[in-house]
């Protein structure tokens, strides 16, 4: 299986078990109120949770934990304070962390942030699923193992 | 100004004001997991708070609000409970309403059905600005008049 | 299998073989320049291609023809003329039909107007495949029958 | 006006004029065939060509370009040969380079490769405009400057 090596965007040096995923923001990110259009924010955030699975499994994003390790994480719950509007000036730097593990599920935090300004608070929960079944398990013990030290409480 | 015209599937009968927005579901909303990406879920319910809009305003959504009347509704907060996957086998029926209508903000539910299931409920801030000022602004009165026999309260 | 009905936008009377396909355009379609981003214009067209199969195959597009029926039809072409910008202030009707059905192989148009004025041509080239192998495989028989009265060559 | 800096995924040597611009691919991006879903790929491509646009032109993409000096470069052609599918399990390499330069239009070829392999060409016709306006206008001098001696004619 061919892994993808973490990339210099993912070797930021982080403070207190913090991961730092940059995004590229475009205009087409863009309504014609000039700002990121509030529906694109969800992708980003998940994007940078992503990228964090990626950094965190040696590589393995959910695409392969999906189809290599047969483990899902789908979503029960999402949400999202916007605090300040996004554009294209600058790169949005966006910081993930756990918040909590529970016997099978999983907390995460991602903000979002332009030239030091927070942009975004957002909450996640997701819930481990044995993916060929999509049937609710516990958290698997090597995934225990890496997020545990990592989690940093609400 | 041309105003677009309630399209058929606005008409449909509503109870206890709430307004129905039929989405259909594709391919390109999935996800490998065969179900429609946690991504595109904020998109469809944005999307049904713009057909409400559409429908209560004689054909105005957030496009024509900014451009001709010079109203904005950013959002301030958003948050989604996912209940149960969404596929492209039925359309997505999303309900929509106000919950609340503040001083300067408004607040509404969506909630998203398949085939009778309920696959998610979410709920939504914006604030009402001067669009061209990006500036806060008390709601117009206009739109109080529309919305407060509107709203049902969570 | 539940099938989905053909809704009312479906059902416009057609000229000619063409099948009629009716977008709602808004304001997170749109870019800071007040009109639609290139890059949702191939997603407009895309759905307007899975409706048209939805339409001709019952219900079915291509989530059903994928998993279903084992029939891909993944793209090998695409190419767009852009005539005339989009925006929210009319539905975007896309007029959908094949203009070749090869051994392996189907070609489609999609033209997109507003308010009657033509704002794209585009043409697609996709091969049926058998789904779960990701193999070419030559045109079904039933989807033939259905596909070959209809071509409108360009 | 706060300039982005180019960042390291812009800093990788070129061979012949052309620029390299390196995209994750995710789960999120792909459909239940496992692959990217088409839709998607020209999103790719004109995020390509945008960071084409900021890094030779100091940090202004589309964004800057439109607001901050009135230039507009709407797309009136964009056409894709699909050769290879694309996953998330290697970065997508972007290949981008402008082809021609007429009196007020531009032409960019880009080409995307995973892991070697060439997954997509295309190819794509804007238009120099005066952003405020819509209107044409001729190629810019400065921008003409920067353009020329990149132009690799296909």
């Amino acid at each position: 299986m061919t892994k993808i090596k973490a990339t210099p965007e993912n070797k930021k040096p982080e403070s207190s078990n913090k991961f730092r995923h940059e995004i590229r923001v475009g205009w087409g990110d863009c309504d014609p109120a000039k700002i990121v259009y509030t529906g694109r924010l969800p992708c980003f955030a998940l994007d940078a949770i992503n990228a964090w699975w990626e950094y965190r499994l040696g590589g393995d994003g959910w695409y392969q934990l999906e189809l290599d390790r047969n483990v899902g994480t789908p979503f029960v719950h999402m949400s999202f304070d916007f605090r300040s509007p996004i554009t294209p000036r600058h790169r949005l730097e966006c910081d993930v962390w756990p918040t909590r593990l529970g016997e099978s599920s999983i907390e995460f935090r991602v903000d979002g942030f332009q030239d030091g300004v927070l942009c975004f608070e957002s909450r996640f929960v997701c819930v481990f699923t044995i993916a060929s079944k999509f049937a609710k398990r516990s958290a698997p013990q090597e995934i225990r193992d890496i997020v545990e030290p990592l989690i940093i409480p609400d």
